[in-house]
């Protein structure tokens, strides 16, 4: 079943990335919880705590099924009761202000032989928006779209500028990346074994590229003030996830499993009132590269 | 005008609290900033930072009026365009963990002569749940209560049970309160003048009440772990507020003022992995009286 073998290799692909990480943090391991849905399938959440680089990251693999949530149902305007659904997450906070947070997602959903696609994205939320990395992140990425269609890197790349936006801090969340969702043969042109390669490229771009924005800027030296500007865009993250983000929205109403879905949150976030940033500094400059529409390659 | 009436003495309410707490704290004073609606009317967004006793408090008040936005006259199923709302906001978010954390809520709102009403209430959140300091603030919060209508407490504590609950943790915000929406004469057998000395008396309970409860815990030791399971109870605070709250989601698709919305967050939280609490420890009894239903008075 196409199904199994999507899941096959997201797990897969969810160990690859354990190994690199747990290589490229030198310190921590993953702790795993296996974890049984009432409604059908599990997990294998995995989380990483206090690294030499990794403060907080978790690489959660999923397969679910079951009955479709009466919300869902109506949102998604299907027919079917059933669902089935398998992923691969990942968010990563760093310990250093100068390693950007990363997030990831590669998923399959499906409903019925003609209700399925795929879904997913990387994105990168520096502290401190390196013009550098921002561009190497964003050429890493085209390479993967292109080899499967030049338009997907575009479309992608905007369809990222609206998604991780905090509409009422009129400000991205980072400096993007790829979202796509409910890709299959009518939009694409591709068949589902090429959607998978996709996916699965998607997947395989995370390590070798977040490896490498690890060892640019693990060992730099931070004052207390930087460390306190990470908290500060922390708590940014925070808010998109818990105020916008589909996902965890629908983690929360499908009754998944919680400490899975808000791995994503952020191991230390502050909230100062009114917090003001000096003209001409390094976090000015981070605001001002908070915005749709740059063009990063 | 009954408006001008309303947010007059609410101005009134925030001075005197204001004073009230900047003597009880004895250290910070608020800092003020004034700020006008694009749309029409503004406010006096009041802040306290790193006090003896507060670590970052707000009292802020603000009456704004305008177009009515299009998704909220659907939600209220009015035909006026026009609304004016005014109300004072406080959250308080203490230093110790043994003071809990307190937030109040005055408000009225009108469309016209025919639909307008009075909303607010007072909820405790308490790090370590007290249960001398529970009954204490729920027997007050009755008191004010019954001069106005003996039915009022128990069906607004009820109401508060239901509204301050975290539905993904399963598990009220604190203590309770009051809460209650939409009082106007048809439903309370009040007219607007007894609706208004109602709401004046919830406003003018919070004083008392919070530095009664400041005073009986300001001065308890505390160990780094208590300070962290505050940082803990902090970030579920978080959690309610930007994924539940009614208040916060008006106040930022209506365009609001981010940061005298978002003054409710605390100064720190954290988000650890699948934080375990040990078996009879404060921590575990503090969680089984995170419940919807008990009888505090």
């Amino acid at each position: 079943m196409f199904r199994n073998q999507v899941s096959a290799a997201y797990q897969e692909i969810q160990d690859r990335i354990c190994t690199g990480l747990v290589l490229a943090d030198g310190k921590a391991q993953f702790e795993e919880e296996l974890w049984q849905r009432e409604g059908g399938g599990g997990g294998r959440t995995r989380i990483m705590q206090h690294g030499n680089v990794i403060e907080k990251g978790g690489v959660n693999f999923s397969a679910v099924h079951g009955q479709l949530p009466e919300a869902i149902k109506k949102a998604f305007k299907v027919e079917s009761d059933e669902f089935f659904a398998t992923g691969v997450s990942i968010v990563m906070h760093p310990e250093n202000p100068f390693v950007p947070i990363i997030h990831m997602n590669i998923r399959y959903f499906e409903m019925d032989e003609h209700t399925r696609w795929f879904g997913g994205g990387i994105d990168l939320t520096p502290h401190y928006v390196i013009p550098t990395d921002a561009r190497f992140f964003h050429y890493r990425l085209k390479e993967t779209c292109d080899q499967s269609d030049a338009a997907f890197y575009p479309k992608f790349k905007a369809l990222a500028d609206d998604y991780f936006f905090i509409k009422h801090r009129e400000e991205t969340r980072g400096v993007g990346g790829i979202f796509y969702d409910r890709l299959k043969p009518e939009n694409t042109g591709l068949d589902f074994d090429q959607l998978l390669a996709f996916s699965l490229a998607v997947g395989n771009t995370f390590l070798p590229v977040y490896t490498e924005l690890i060892e640019r800027n693990r060992d730099k030296a931070f004052t207390t003030q930087q460390k306190e500007w990470q908290y500060l865009r922390r708590s940014r993250y925070a808010e998109f996830n818990l105020v916008y983000d589909a996902g965890t929205k629908f983690g929360l109403e499908t009754n998944g499993r919680i400490e899975s879905i808000l791995m994503s949150l952020p191991p230390t976030a502050k909230w100062h009132y009114n917090p003001q940033v000096n003209p001409n500094s390094e976090e000015e400059k981070t605001l001002s590269l908070l915005k749709k529409g740059i063009d990063w390659v």
